[in-house]
């Protein structure tokens, strides 16, 4: 008889760290620090102003302070990085998150490179990408970080492992390759070019889905016993992969909602946490 | 009847860009700016010492002016970063050349880092391995490159091709990852840990062996038809490939000597050319 897969339940990990975090946040307010999140919103996109709506929420749920920088939608690049210079120069600031996508005329890399890498707890710099991939300590991009941190939780082995990561972005599936990488998996990372996709996949005892293409990865792509982790996230709650489908096949998956989402959002607090315990105030 | 492979010849290569350099480098003095290469070597290993004075013989070739730093064997991390610094504020040095590894004592890292991005033309600060990684601009490591180069100049098709990188290291196996990736090749990236090496290896369209153990790549291990790039160089001038077991499966193989290496030092001449060209002097 065949045992029924195991759930990645990324709200179990959630409140397993959140607690945690509550801790930590205590021990750091007995020595007057209080943790802070500044969180940057350039224009009136309804949907990042959710997102960074729901990130406050979450910052205060863990004690976390969070204030929130709104700019007008006109904000130049030269505006926008002076904002963010001065939240590097603010001691009571921690951590830096600028909502993206931000608007087309603004030079979005040039904001991230921006933000000192001691408070880029969003992972979204140069500097912290290269620390990652070669091993040295930087606050990694949150989903990515999130990917690693349900491996963890489940200890979920990745050591000897052929991991296949669908998506090549600078956020999730670059960091996420090089992440997998560092933990000794076999690592392919594959992207809208590449020829016979189904048969990588076939390959992988490890899926990363970061494709943003609802039910891309079918349920008879995946090896008997592999591991699925569903970073998509499209409209109507729907994951990158045909859940379902996939569940007679694999040993461990993640549903969304509630799999990598809830995780990420997590490791946002638990980085400003740690920016605020290396940090002299 | 089957035909024979092509035989990436790296001194053909080599002569063709040196040939182009020594014009470019022309056109620079014309303007009254000589390209300048800075070595630095510290201690007294012999090898290390040889290969600064084959770095330095190359650029004089091409018309390359080059400066000798030795440092002895006992200077600290700090005073090779203020030797560092004093070649990043010299207006008249366009590269900067750490040979490494550096002694043991010293934080060879910290030191990476102090070169100037603009001078990093042999690509070993994270800077540069990032912007690679994202496609933005900078001087990747030379035998990535060099790599590269082989595979543009013999017009060897990378998008939706599975190119397997057997090796890791941050010099070679990450950036040359990230750099077939960025030319839409599907990226294997396999190591000491991997498990089914041979496997990986044989589902692949482009091998690079970046292992450091003398023929290590096997001929059955090869797909009829793979292009194989050996950067290997172990003594007794032997690649990481049996370059003979491999000749009756693959469509074209660099050897060793003359395959990656000579193309490899000439990378470091075309890097230094380059951060001429866009210096003011």
């Amino acid at each position: 008889m065949k045992s029924s897969p195991l759930l990645l339940d990324g709200n179990r990990v959630a409140i397993d760290i959140k607690n945690q975090l509550v801790g930590r946040v205590s021990k750091l307010k007995e020595r007057d620090i209080v943790p802070c999140l500044a969180t940057i919103l350039v224009g009136e996109d309804p949907a990042s102003a959710t997102y960074v709506r729901m990130k406050g929420n979450a910052c205060s749920r863990v004690g976390i302070r969070s204030i929130r920088i709104e700019l007008p939608e006109e904000t130049t690049t030269e505006e926008l990085i002076r904002a963010i210079k001065q939240l590097n120069d603010d001691q009571s600031v921690h951590g830096i998150l600028l909502q993206h996508p931000v608007p087309s005329h603004i030079d979005e890399r040039a904001a991230f490179e921006a933000i000192s890498i001691d408070k880029d707890v969003d992972g979204v710099t140069m500097q912290g990408f290269a620390q990652n991939a070669f091993g040295i300590a930087a606050f990694p991009s949150c989903t990515p970080a999130a990917i690693m941190e349900i491996l963890k939780y489940y200890e979920l082995p990745i050591a000897g492992k052929h991991a296949v990561v669908i998506g090549r972005s600078p956020i999730l599936g670059k960091p996420v390759s090089a992440m997998l990488l560092n933990k000794d998996a076999t690592v392919t990372t594959c992207h809208s070019r590449t020829s016979n996709l189904e048969q990588h996949v076939r390959s992988a005892d490890i899926v990363v889905a970061a494709v943003g293409k609802p039910k891309f990865v079918q349920g008879d792509w995946i090896k008997p016993g592999a591991v699925v982790l569903d970073a998509g996230y499209n409209p109507g709650n729907v994951g990158d992969v045909d859940f379902e489908a996939c569940i007679p096949h694999v040993s461990a998956i993640t549903p969304v909602p509630a799999g990598v989402g809830p995780v990420t959002i997590t490791m946002l607090l638990k980085h400003t946490v740690e920016a605020a315990e290396r940090s002299k105030r």
